[in-house]
């Protein structure tokens, strides 16, 4: 880039222009879309600003991911062969981290495959609170040279101060307790965590803790939200048993289908998320979080 | 694999079963269906059998081409991993192989973008008439180590033998001239090219070439129908002159949205295709070409 340019700049894939601009703001850093026009025949035609600084940032948001990830390759690799030195990426939910493992015999790896396309084309990323589950690390699942995993715990436990009483917080099962345990431990807060059996794709079961709910105002808390089937399930169970209220807070708001209305049939009085994922019930902002992690790893 | 098994397997992925066990009859080699799950966010799991032989086929339609770049990634490097050791792609329609360059500054190569991650899984590729343009050889856009380009030229000729009298064939544009000849001169038929102006995505002016179109029946014969723009506009300047009829054969039936009913309304009386892509149009069974081009690439 000619010496009169900016030195960093932050390319927005077309789900997620507003959220990547506000990274770019936070950041201090040029901010363009990337021009993702689509021919009549389903295939894409991405464009770049022509002339690139030395370190790009492409900022998406994994959801509904597979359509989404033929644009991120085409787009990286032309951010390459435009002469970017270190391409970033922001993707503050990451897609395929739960198929860690074949859990059948002939069934993909999918975090692997998913893990080095992205490898191949990226030099650091940067997402948050990836469902990382059997894999620990992130570098594992996307072999990159620097993977950073940030966690919106203390910005969920900023939103709970300014956003409820003193609420019991509820984890859907024993893998979310550190988790859970990080939200609720600097604000005092009384926590628990439920045990989950899952037995298809939108049938799960939930068995609550012995806590007192009754009376009690619950958040359920969860990295991801998808069917919502197990977030209805432990509303149901808190109604059982006497909640005054309950509440979710989830950092990646998929809700799939129709979840949010029947989160709603089932008496959820209020749903919060932060905007990893675009979705109605955003209300907390990741860009402050996301800036300081890109002006750490310069 | 166990020495009891097939040493050739056909991998037909879900949208293109039908056409890949076709294949795999034709071949002589076993088949079996890549089974795909898509869960309720988008993802998919993707399940091979288990017990893999060292040569794997895997056979795919590259219409409306991203998610299925996506799943076809998982299946190959799955294959891979699973054992094979040869892994054979047969995409009679291939996707973006229009976008061989940057029409404009900052713009993704994406034919380039798009072989380099096919190649980076495949040993071998066969298609069939691939839309090359600026790049001529196929392996020069899929970088695999044999790459195999098929013309469907040979079962035109055939096929407008059995269905028609003696027509004048036209293709679309100057580009067509080479692979029009090939369909025309085996049946000693006449042939001509129109000249064609692209304007946008939807909007094509055609120029008749100087022949004696009235009174005969034509057959409009392309590589690829997309839109059908340049159908439909073909198709009425030949009523305009007078012809006779109007059919249209076409390798690559993609026919997005109402290109069918346009060309209809605008009396073309015929549609036929070859299966590389499953539309009501096939007429033209690809297998035995694929077949003898499988059993060559051994």
């Amino acid at each position: 880039m000619n010496s009169a340019g900016p030195t960093r700049l932050v390319l927005g894939m077309p789900s997620y222009r507003a959220s990547a601009a506000r990274l770019a703001a936070a950041a201090g850093y040029a901010y363009a879309d990337v021009d993702i026009h689509t021919f009549p025949d389903g295939e894409s035609r991405v464009r770049l600003p022509a002339l690139l600084p030395d370190e790009v940032v492409i900022c998406v948001s994994l959801d509904r991911p597979n359509a989404k990830l033929v644009d991120l390759e085409l787009t990286a690799a032309t951010a390459r062969h435009l002469g970017a030195g270190r391409v970033v990426l922001v993707a503050p939910y990451l897609c395929y981290m739960r198929q860690d493992r074949a859990f059948h015999p002939g069934e993909a790896v999918s975090q692997q495959v998913i893990g080095h396309m992205l490898a191949r084309q990226f030099d650091t990323l940067i997402t948050v609170d990836p469902h990382l589950h059997r894999v620990h690390r992130l570098a594992d699942a996307i072999p990159v040279r620097r993977a950073v995993a940030l966690s919106a715990a203390p910005l969920m436990t900023k939103w709970l101060a300014a956003n409820s009483g003193q609420p019991l917080l509820l984890g859907p099962d024993a893998e979310s307790e550190q988790w859970v345990a990080a939200i609720a431990k600097p604000a005092a807060l009384d926590y628990g965590v439920a045990h989950k059996r899952r037995l298809g794709d939108r049938d799960v079961q939930i068995e609550l803790p012995a806590l007192p709910f009754a009376g009690r105002e619950v958040v359920l808390v969860d990295d991801v939200a998808s069917s919502g089937q197990t977030l209805i399930e432990a509303a149901r169970r808190l109604h059982d048993v006497g909640a005054a209220s309950v509440s979710v807070l989830v950092t990646h708001a998929l809700f799939v289908g129709d979840a949010v209305e029947r989160l709603n049939a089932e008496g959820v009085i209020r749903i919060a998320s932060t905007d990893s994922v675009v979705h109605p019930s955003n209300e907390i902002a990741l860009a402050p979080l996301l800036a300081r992690s890109l002006a750490q790893s310069v």
